[in-house]
């Protein structure tokens, strides 16, 4: 009897701050559940309930409403590895290799580069990751105060590392001027809720061990992740060969910096018997195809590593090896590359290519609870318009995430619960006056790269 | 004296039924030339004059006019190898090599397509190819006259090429019934200004040889382009080789097939000598990087090919193993993996992507009057606004077009100097309906399978 009074009596609504309601949800959580005709409520900034949206909509009495018919919701993607101001060098200097790049373009005209100009990058880069439904990512570079700003103001969400080579660099005098920017960074962003930092030496090449393992030292200290470029290609190889005697997972592990605190961006350069190190060490690993594919780097053994135990992440790079900071395209490619990398149509499966853009990613960031729409978790998440002549018909959504879509069939991107880009209209920054800077940044460059 | 009374006295102005300002035009003519502030006059759907806006515009009379400030224009894209009925089948069975792919998959439920399903489909992919750029394509599949019913309806350009395997076949009981049916599909687009026919035999593996040079025999009879899937994969190699002790090029050669007629569809397990060979004999090739590395069968030596003096194509095959019909996509794709395949990262450089999607398609087709804007030649062109993001800053129009473009920021796509999609709106297909019979047909085929 008292059950059955119980049954009758409905329970007392839960008030919520936002109530979506969407087709269907690709939740990313440990099952992998995909939600039809679901409900997702929201309150300050965080999942509070998910599921059948009659279910919901019945349970919940929302401030506001967003309905999402005809659309699917997934998690914003996690881009583990970008340089936004490097957005500036879109389409500069293309079909060249890593070394040549970097030393005959690149570097001379980054040098530079004023905190304004590098604002605009950063600006610009915000702008176009909200457009293709990326929420958070791993940004390394130099002033990243600047880059700061600029994704707190995109209302984005990141972690920020300030690059670094070996000492004395034109930015930093000493080792101790750099931990003191590092640390300065770190302090003033420590009650932001969308900015974290990391410690983040350029690679093994280009900052000496006592360096690598002194960073390594602040990084415990300030307790954030440790990343660093490594195996990105056969030369950087040659090269810690040739300063060193050792390869560059050699090398780290010689200097015990291979933990479960460590992240290493590309690793396509990598033994059989790295990638057991690695699964042994718990180390993460970012993977960059785009990137790795135009700089001619090579293929990253992406299905070896997770079949391995890594945690493989993935990211754009920076738009100047890309040319986009577009985790769609990387996810069709990582998928469509790794397949015959390792000679096997089922390597790195489009369920794998969007782990990898999503949960793991967000693993490699140091920052786990993101890259899945779970109740508790921070409501980062996109939605994509099925209206698309490209995401017809529809078997599986997963299938459509990874190689229907391009990314510019995002029409809504959320971060903290925030909507900061809805139907085109881009609510955190103007896309006009950014225009008009990046013609004048480019500009600068172009006068730059002659001199 | 004289001549300062011709300088002064303005040229008649020329009539025009249309004429276009654009930011650029990238042009794909001999010279490769991009215009600033461009205009396009453009008169019974040809490209009458082209060349510096303000002149034009003081020249011309026309009847419309059309802004495209703030975007730049090139040649519409060509689609070298497609079957546009297998939209239907998009995101289907994913991550399965070719041949399971096609024997447990495909042909099962293929071989049960209705004609109504297999118009919903050619709608749906002719959709795809407007949205994203691509007024032009080479189509083989069965019931050729259905997809050239839609492909007329939506404004697009098509060579018709009606597919066959060995006979008897379900379709076909005799070779002579298939040799009529392909001899009545031509015949009724013989004065049709957009649609034009090809004999495509399916592959050197399921056509015997007396049914490829009898085809042959046909294509010459007809005059129109000959196709075939060739050297796809590794498998197929194994097949030929098993089945005539020959490698698929090797079994065309003793037929006599490589010719100037002749256009090689994948070419991907391929060997020097076979590529001089191609050269020689003036056959055209088809890259498809996507449907390639989907169905891991491996990466074309496009830039050997090309080097070799081998025209070079771009398609992005069927939407059942790309997954999409967008050959930004593919001319990205063929860039980038085109780099590690030759491990040179100068290879297949944009221009050549660019030549691959335009020009080179075109002659693939046997339309080398396309691909390019450029007076005389039919008015088929694409508009890509550069207000997007991802194609700011902007330094190069090729790279963008190559490397920065999704194929989504195409605004306005003309074919025939016949605008059939602006900013958002298709004006030949009804995109609403296409996504109800999408989903009518997706239950269907869902249905089949399961028998």
């Amino acid at each position: 009897m008292e059950m059955e009074q119980n049954q009758t009596i409905p329970s007392m609504p839960e008030k919520c701050d936002l109530l979506i309601k969407a087709d269907a949800v690709v939740t990313q959580d440990d099952d992998r559940r995909v939600i039809s005709d679901a409900g997702i409520a929201i309150s300050n900034g965080i999942v509070q309930s998910l599921g059948d949206y009659d279910t919901l909509c019945a349970s919940h009495v929302p401030t506001e409403r967003l309905d999402m018919s005809g659309k699917m919701l997934m998690p914003g993607l996690v881009n583990g590895h970008t340089h936004l101001p490097m957005t500036l060098f879109r389409g500069f200097a293309d079909d060249l290799p890593l070394m040549r790049w970097l030393e005959d373009h690149i570097w001379p005209v980054e040098s530079k580069l004023t905190e304004e100009l590098l604002g605009i990058g950063a600006r610009l880069g915000c702008a176009e990751l909200i457009r293709t439904g990326c929420t958070s990512f791993l940004n390394g570079y130099f002033h990243e105060h600047v880059t700061g700003k600029a994704v707190s103001d995109a209302g984005l969400r990141a972690v920020l590392g300030e690059g670094f080579f070996d000492f004395p660099s034109p930015q930093f005098p000493t080792a101790e001027d750099c931990w003191r920017t590092i640390r300065h960074l770190n302090q003033s962003f420590i009650d932001h809720p969308r900015l974290r930092t990391a410690v983040t030496p350029h690679a093994a090449f280009t900052v000496s061990p006592d360096g690598l393992v002194a960073s390594f030292e602040l990084a415990i200290e300030m307790n954030v992740p440790w990343q660093i470029h490594l195996a990105e290609s056969p030369t950087e190889t040659a090269v810690c060969l040739k300063k060193y005697g050792k390869r560059p997972i050699e090398l780290l592990r010689s200097l015990e910096l291979l933990t479960k605190r460590t992240t290493l961006h590309h690793c396509v350069d990598i033994t059989d018997e790295e990638i057991d190190l690695l699964a042994e060490t718990c180390v993460n690993v970012v993977h960059n195809p785009a990137s790795n594919l135009k700089l001619c780097s090579g293929i990253s053994p992406v299905q070896k590593m997770i079949d391995a135990g890594v945690t493989v992440g993935l990211g754009t790079d920076g738009a100047a090896s890309n040319n986009q900071l577009n985790m769609f395209r990387d996810m069709a490619l990582a998928a469509l590359v790794g397949k015959v990398r390792h000679d096997d149509a089922s390597a790195v499966c489009a369920q794998t290519a969007l782990d990898m853009a999503t949960r793991n990613s967000a693993q490699c960031l140091g920052w786990s609870e993101l890259g899945r729409i779970e109740v508790g978790c921070p409501a980062d998440m996109i939605a994509l318009d099925l209206a698309n002549p490209n995401l017809m018909p529809l078997y599986n959504h997963v299938s459509h995430a990874v190689y229907g879509a391009t990314g510019m069939e995002v029409c809504m991107t959320m971060v903290a619960g925030e909507i900061i880009y809805l139907y085109g209209d881009f609510r955190t920054i103007d896309i006009k006056s950014l225009k008009f800077e990046s013609l004048k940044a480019s500009e600068w460059i172009i006068s730059k790269a002659k001199q």
